[in-house]
């Protein structure tokens, strides 16, 4: 039995929490959460939290020079003239190929999660202490679910209230340019804003019956912490969410119902 | 030269403007906006406007009793156990097939968008007045950035400055369950957060370089309006824009870089 759906209209807004704080491996992070948000706290509210922080403070961070490609890593690298160690990563973090072409490489990773090069990342990691600016790859967390999980019941223990927390990641769409977040990770709302047994406004019944609200709200984050803000967290407030235990992992379309394996 | 990023981090709010009025077709949608956002019209705002409100007021309605279907869709209708006058109207929307299975229809709109009965929707529409009830199909916009430029236009005589516009509609994605909104059509706004060139906190070019704000936009303004909150606009302000004439249709992947055609 779904929760019941939002049925009105209200303000929402997006609050970016900045930080400057470089995470690292063991961080603790629901107490960087819990600081960067102390004026705002009170019931109601969502935390959004890029996955990247989360990565990180889990330690999901290898530096390339550590990993051996593998003889598919090496063709393939050389096919599309990227590193064959961030290759051989992203086949370790997959589950299965869904398109592997010159011009990209689409997986699903072991999370889940449909996207390129198995959410696998690069950017914005400072240089290793071992060597100046060797490249680190930054995997994404291993059970994100769990991770917001752990997050928001250790928030709930300082807040007194639980706050439900969405980890998000930006990835490509089929058949559009751009990338948009995604809801990797989520714990303590229902997913979805489920309308299934409403009636419109003429009394007929909905047809289009669940909106993928963890989706939509990782999506607005991202408008208000950019990718140069230094805000790995963004409060969210004024959206009626239903609690539940049900994590991001029921956004996943089972392979067997989709049209674009 | 794409317009320069948004840098930094803020507080994005999506405030939903409610309206009871029922709009037909001719109606004067710019006035109702205008009207409904009379407290806070100030330079910076976005506007996002549900596609039905548009396609009601463009007249895009379409008593399915004057729909003669073809063969085609007579055989499929029996298939997917649909209305054949529907299914006639998606193929006559339509300029692709893109998956045609007994659950799903899924299409290259017409505008160029990818979605599932094109788009196509029979709720939230009062019954025709020939007949109690009788159904009636709301059609896209026909060129709904086109739209989107009128909107803006008129909008623009009203406060003395650009508000931008996006036409949102909400639809289904490859892998995941659950829909989100999108941006159907816009105006005024550059439908991308463009970082080519710009340096993560690390000095590393940074190498995922173009959201997709648009989208990103329509989908947080779902949160706001809700699907039974009668509200279709929702008025966007924190988010930093760039001014632009470019329209949705960027955001359109062309048919030979699509991994899933």
């Amino acid at each position: 039995m779904p929760p019941t759906p939002p049925t009105g209209a209200q303000t929402v807004t997006f609050r970016p929490l900045i930080s400057a704080q470089e995470i690292t491996p063991g961080f603790d992070l629901a107490q960087l959460l819990w600081e960067a948000g102390r004026e705002y706290w009170t019931p109601g509210l969502i935390a959004i939290i890029t996955h990247k922080a989360v990565a990180k403070a889990e330690g999901r961070l290898v530096p390339l020079r550590q990993v051996q490609p593998s003889p598919l890593a090496l063709t393939y690298a050389q096919t599309c003239s990227k590193d064959p160690r961030l290759i051989e990563l992203v086949l370790q973090e997959s589950q299965r190929i869904v398109r592997m072409t010159p011009r990209a490489l689409i997986v699903q990773t072991k999370q889940g999660p449909i996207c390129a090069n198995a959410g696998i990342d690069l950017s914005n990691l400072a240089p290793s202490s071992e060597g100046e600016g060797e490249p680190v790859a930054c995997l994404l967390p291993r059970d994100p679910d769990a991770s917001a999980r752990r997050l928001a019941l250790e928030l709930e223990k300082k807040c007194g209230f639980l706050v439900p927390i969405i980890i998000s990641d930006s990835w490509g769409r089929p058949w559009r340019e751009g990338i948009v977040n995604f809801a990797l990770g989520s714990y303590g709302l229902y997913p979805f804003s489920d309308y299934r047994g409403s009636l419109d406004s003429a009394g007929r019944p909905l047809r289009v019956t669940r909106m993928a609200s963890a989706d939509a709200l990782a999506a607005g984050a991202e408008l208000a912490c950019g990718k140069l803000g230094r805000a790995p967290f963004v409060l969210v407030s004024g959206f009626p969410w239903s609690p539940s235990s049900a994590g991001s992992q029921e956004l996943l379309r089972p392979l067997e119902r989709d049209l674009f394996p």
